[in-house]
């Protein structure tokens, strides 16, 4: 009759073997709307299978709606059915883009994560599972594990010398999903998007996607420069004041205090994104703007640089005014981050293995500073001025009369270097060519000195 | 001198205790600008504290700007520093929403966590922790951990007779997370959105605050009646072909081969949610309508019915041409989940515990469906008609001839039922009075019976 081939020894039933051919059959059209099929003693005779092996294929063509019964005819096929056949699922792809061979990798934002306390975290993890209850593996809202935020309040006093109190603490995926709800939430027609220049553009793209003009602030080595807000009219501001990103510079009180009455005339939000600046090794903690009015701010931190990224934990602290909106943003985002690692994480925080683990990494972090800037010293001499080295995970290297393009990063690749200039992350082509990114954090001290060398070699070429 | 009182017993040290003053008193105005600052030996003397103490708190308020330092001058006060003091943090504000005591909730969606192998699940988060590496931790792009795209492509071949490739498998925070990535990359300039009447009010709520016109597909006890699209500009439709939501209706093969033929004429894409159709009761396997075409249809599931909701997993399966706007958006929205619950659900597919949990769990769920339709026919006869019912956590029950509006749940409330009527899933208000939702699949048998005899006396009540 057709042809059906059926694999006896493959996976699938049998009689879903059936049924997928005749499916398939009717989809393509071969067998035809208003065919009769064949009884299901004759079907089951010619493929040698037991009737009822055929009775449920049938079954499942008849509940979905491929063919019609009627008492004492034999079934035939649906009206309507024929479409044309589903593409083969093995058509070739491109391939993946070629991965270069990277030895001395100076990308900024990465943490050591061979020097995080695993042991520790899984222990937190295994508490976490084991005081959960069954409830708070249900849906619990978009405002975060409440033990969380509590823990949270506590370490933002300790680190960063500020006040908050938990119910303004709202958890997030990462501090990427925090700027993301806030350019939704902070939307106001027409107006524009404040940003640092040079900025990350990671942050760029996705304040652009979502159609707000940019109103740039020039950054210098003091941080971004607010007089340049004058008269725009905005939406939010974006600033990174105790390590502008990605110069290193720290925002002066003057030109907070100016930002925020800014805010506070044109009616703006401001966006305090606090990425490293857990990591200070030098003079006494910066304090968060946040610190300067609780009404006009949104403060960002993450978990990604001071854990670990995969973890997807971030916070904002709200201003009252914008938090019913957020819970309905996210609610219908996402929902929620899940309840677990939220536990694991309070408990990192309320037996202050946190403060610990921050203290341990800030010294080996120091150590590693210490050695790239003693490196660069050596190597380069006078050459090469480092900035913004004071606190986090990366300096900014500049070479005065230099001029380092798209083609050196690519050369850079090629020998091994992984390393971009600071004009990448600006948005007049024309500037910071002179400046180079160097992500130091998780590399080893062998790397480091190694990598400087390499670095000198390829600088040394494109004079 | 001024009025500053340190707290010895305090846990902020005596440095930042007196930073935080000056710095308080001088963004209020009370030191005002230019003003010189008592030197350090002065001021240590003034406070009984020692002189380094003093020193530290000058440091900081020199690093942050708020004071100038000129050698063998007094320390002065920055200009352009005045605000308005920050708002006091301890306003009172609204009370939470009073919570009823709701004996009986007939909420649907929610899983019987009460019966979650969370022994077995603990055992797979330990073997993830353990075999995960390092650079697991770090960000590992918006695609998802590969190990679990692979054991979801062979869990929907065994589940769900599905057939797809792990490459064309995207993780995601749950369906909720699916359906607001597709309704930002699937959107076409001022072409509408496709959706089921009766339908979930949160994806209703979604789609229209992405501006989306809405399109409606009345829905009887087959599904949506796609004719209702002929014509229409159309982004997206969205649709439940399983097992319809709310009320139950499994799409007949006609109609999912007229939407495909439609997506493919009208260059639209298809969004088939398959939020529960694990737990089928009754007859055969109902097969996603994915299995008809992999170009038009980008295929949803989610672990929050079958698992629990606070695991923040689900996933796609999209078609080749999206999959390059998919990884640019979840890039930007929140990068990726969290590795470690991919890795733990990995391996509770992988060594095949799922499907002896969801054998389980339909075993569960079956008893507790079938406690239910004998309550509700020994209690109503056959004054109710329950639909639906044969897959998933919930089933319609229809009473012809009566009205359910807002004052009935409200009363239900009242007295410890929670249930909604169809009608508040409608777009149109005079629709579907007569039938109710009933979720079971949380509820015990003791609750499904006792909530059946209050049910029974709730709606004797309005008659």
């Amino acid at each position: 009759m057709w042809d059906i081939q059926l694999n006896r020894s493959g996976e699938a039933s049998l009689q879903y073997q059936l049924f997928r051919i005749l499916k398939d059959g009717i989809l393509s059209g071969k067998l035809a709307a208003g065919e009769a099929l064949p009884s299901t003693r004759e079907l089951a005779k010619e493929l040698g299978v037991s009737r009822n092996t055929v009775c449920a294929a049938y079954d499942m063509l008849w509940t979905e709606g491929y063919i019609l019964n009627r008492p004492g005819a034999p079934s035939r096929v649906a009206e309507g059915l024929s479409l044309r056949l589903p593409e083969k699922p093995d058509t070739p792809r491109k391939a993946d883009k070629q991965v270069m061979n990277i030895r001395w990798d100076f990308a900024t934002g990465k943490p050591d994560l061979t020097a995080f306390p695993w042991k520790q975290w899984n222990e937190g993890l295994k508490q976490a599972a084991e005081s959960l209850t069954e409830t708070q593996f249900a849906y619990t809202g978009p405002k975060g594990y409440a033990p969380l935020c509590e823990a949270l309040a506590g370490w933002l006093k300790r680190a960063r010398n500020l006040d908050v109190h938990a119910r303004d603490i709202f958890i997030t995926s990462g501090s990427t999903q925090a700027l993301y709800l806030l350019t939704e939430i902070l939307h106001q027609n027409g107006r524009g998007f404040g940003l640092e220049n040079p900025s990350h553009p990671g942050v760029r793209t996705m304040i652009r996607d979502k159609g707000y003009p940019l109103c740039w602030m020039p950054a210098d080595e003091h941080g971004a420069d607010i007089a340049a807000l004058q008269g725009q009219a905005l939406s939010a501001v974006y600033v990174t004041p105790s390590h502008q990103y990605p110069l290193g510079g720290i925002l002066p009180a003057d030109r907070r205090a100016a930002l925020i009455r800014l805010a506070e005339d044109r009616d703006f939000y401001i966006i305090e994104d606090d990425y490293d600046s857990e990591f200070r090794y030098t003079g006494t903690p910066i304090s968060p703007i946040r610190a300067m009015s609780a009404s006009r701010i949104v403060y960002v931190g993450t978990f990604s640089k001071t854990l670990f990224p995969a973890l997807r934990i971030g916070f904002v602290v709200l201003p009252e005014a914008l938090q019913q909106q957020w819970k309905h943003s996210r609610n219908y985002m996402d929902v929620q981050n899940p309840v677990l690692e939220q536990a694991a994480l309070a408990w990192f925080l309320q037996t202050r293995r946190m403060d610990k683990h921050i203290r341990r990494m800030k010294r080996l972090y120091g150590q590693k500073r210490q050695t790239l800037l003693l490196s660069l010293h050596s190597t380069f001499g006078d050459t090469a001025i480092p900035q913004g080295d004071a606190s986090g995970l990366h300096i900014a290297l500049r070479f005065p009369d230099y001029m380092f393009g798209e083609a050196f990063a690519k050369q850079c690749e090629k020998t091994g270097i992984r390393i971009l200039p600071v004009s990448k992350y600006a948005e007049s082509a024309s500037a910071y060519h002179d400046t180079l990114l160097l992500g130091y954090g998780h590399l080893t001290m062998e790397q480091i000195e190694q990598g400087v060398k390499a670095l000198f070699d390829a600088v040394a070429a494109i004079k």
